[in-house]
């Protein structure tokens, strides 16, 4: 429990939020600054909703740092509903390579088979989807619409510490990054990225709005079976405003970025997000085998933690536990098991500590 | 205002909200039901998520009658996301028949085209967008895929009184109706529709969600390049859960459909909508033509009561008043121009009658 007695929530998504931001949402639910309204009931076209997604754009370019010629669009659909709707935009039918480092990757591969030949440039998933593979290794294919990477893979824990360089890899192709789930918890190196989206579920806000950051030449490439309401073109070219935008979840996710803002930005973020890490890893590590996190050291996720117990007949024991002391969500993935914690950036240090603490006090009655 | 001081929004959507419904959410913003998380929070897969989305699709499957087989899919992308979701799925790639009665139905004749033979079986577009084609007049393709109507032009405030009944009409096809804007006001009468879609942000909650309640038998109609997550046999097998479904949208939609049971149910919100919708044709009829409605009686709509005045340079001065006086959000759609009152069922009888005493009052003023 944190000190205003709410449990730790380590869910992967839709996860935990700032409590700030929710008590902020609760007092303005039946009137916005005012204006007698409430959010959920705002126009789209009006002043008041325009002036809070001008706002929460204006606060996620500024926090990441996102230049001019890469464009900010609000939209629907989730990552799953980008791994068609980036071949839609991109593949003009053509070559997509696809590099598969867990899950997540290796979905948008089968969802790009609809729309070109899309081919797995490199893989993990026969040797346990621990690590990333060697970017010298991947097998680019020089005409190839774009490289589609998954920069952390919620499932596995499999992390990019940094992003590859195509160009150096001699491709000429721009990389595709679905960083979904870690999104404002380490800076984005711009020069490497030609389009990156991110379901909002983990670090932005609610479920039902995907943030789509797109180099301006690479507005013009859709398929004619392309539905305008996710045409890149049209979205960017109507303001995010094409169809009705999610305006709740918009208002919500400008309320995390005004957060993130308060508490030092991304940088610090990001050295909170190590910190948590490496206390939790150490942990794992340090239990004598009694907990297990199999990914390579410097593939490990900083957002999600996936570990497993020695011995599984405990892993009920060990759930029931950690909910009596207000440590929640921390199932695994129904396709890998185990446990899995998330420590997105709402998930303050004193939540990764409880649970630490919870680890070796269960380890000590069980081992 | 009304009695707790909120202003009368007249959004056509996102629109107002009952304020029950905007008091609870707030209330259980931070802890749902003593879960300790709120509902933002959730895991979609977590039980608690469960039984809000079960006991949303319970409740509007009670409220409408919806029969066993009809599904109901909880999606994202709203009703310009479903012109194409919907050829996507059901065209096969062959006819489409689209009844074109104002701007919503045209738009959906557009998007159609991209993945069909899509032709308008009528249309009002020459005739003012003031009255739906006699069915009689339709001409429906035999071999149509299915066949597309707005049963109510939120625009235009075009309504279709009852559905057409194809069958009737000589048609083999399956009707398709955009009910975004009607929706819950009026009974709905299932053996004449193949698949009904609506966006929610008019009479259902929060921008981001739309409601698709398709026969079963039309489930597996989809082109190859339909998205895995807008492809509706996909959805339906997931139970809404492909993707992570926008949670708290379906949150709040469940409160809305609580909130019409406690006043009745859909019975109830009929009546109610006939009665404002006299009392504000009735005031704009009965101005000597100092308003003006251009709609024909039998197709007016209950739900969108466009006017204009006979002095359209008076237009600024009937909006600040209106503002000064607690009446938001009635300026006009920008490509019809003039006044637009949306008179959804949250709006209270109080709202209307208090825009009719201040429709008679401007006009005693300057007439």
């Amino acid at each position: 429990m944190n000190l205003a007695g709410r449990p730790y929530n380590f869910g992967a998504g839709p996860a935990t939020l700032p409590e700030e931001v929710l008590r902020r949402a609760a007092a303005e639910m039946l009137d916005w600054q005012g204006s007698g309204l409430g959010v959920m009931e705002m126009s789209h076209r009006g002043q008041e909703f325009g002036s809070i997604l001008a706002h929460a754009e204006r606060a996620v370019r500024g926090l990441l740092g996102v230049p001019d010629d890469v464009r900010i669009l609000f939209m629907q659909g989730g990552g799953l509903g980008e791994n068609a709707i980036v071949p839609l935009n991109l593949s003009r039918g053509g070559q997509i390579d696809v590099v598969v480092t867990g899950s997540w990757s290796q979905k948008s591969l089968q969802e790009a088979r609809r729309y070109g030949d899309a081919q797995a440039a490199a893989s993990n998933l026969d040797s346990g989807r621990t690590a990333v593979p060697a970017p010298s290794s991947w097998a680019l294919r020089p005409r190839a619409a774009y490289v589609h990477i998954c920069s952390n893979e919620t499932i596995d824990g499999v992390e990019f510490q940094t992003l590859p360089d195509l160009a150096a890899l001699g491709s000429p192709a721009p990389l595709v990054v679905d960083c979904s789930s870690h999104i404002l918890s380490r800076p984005v190196d711009w020069s490497r990225v030609g389009l990156a989206f991110a379901g909002a579920q983990k670090n932005i806000g609610p479920a039902g709005l995907t943030l789509v950051f797109v180099r301006e030449d690479l507005l013009d490439r859709a398929l004619p079976v392309c539905p305008s309401a996710f045409n890149y073109r049209t979205v960017a070219d109507n303001g995010s405003m094409f169809n009705t935008p999610p305006t709740f979840s918009i208002y919500i996710a400008g309320l995390v970025f005004d957060w993130i803002i308060r508490q030092g930005g991304v940088a610090e973020m990001e050295r909170r997000a190590i910190a948590k890490a490496e206390l939790l890893y150490g942990t794992i590590d340090g239990s004598g085998g009694f907990y297990r996190n199999p990914v390579a050291a410097a593939n490990r996720s900083r957002m999600n933690v996936p570990f497993f117990l020695a011995d599984p007949t405990l892993d009920q024991a060990f759930l029931d536990g950690a909910r009596a002391v207000g440590l929640l969500q921390l199932k695994g993935h129904k396709s890998v098991g185990g446990m899995r914690a998330s420590i997105y950036n709402a998930m303050p240090q004193g939540g990764v500590q409880a649970l630490a603490n919870y680890l070796q006090d269960f380890a000590r009655r069980h081992g």
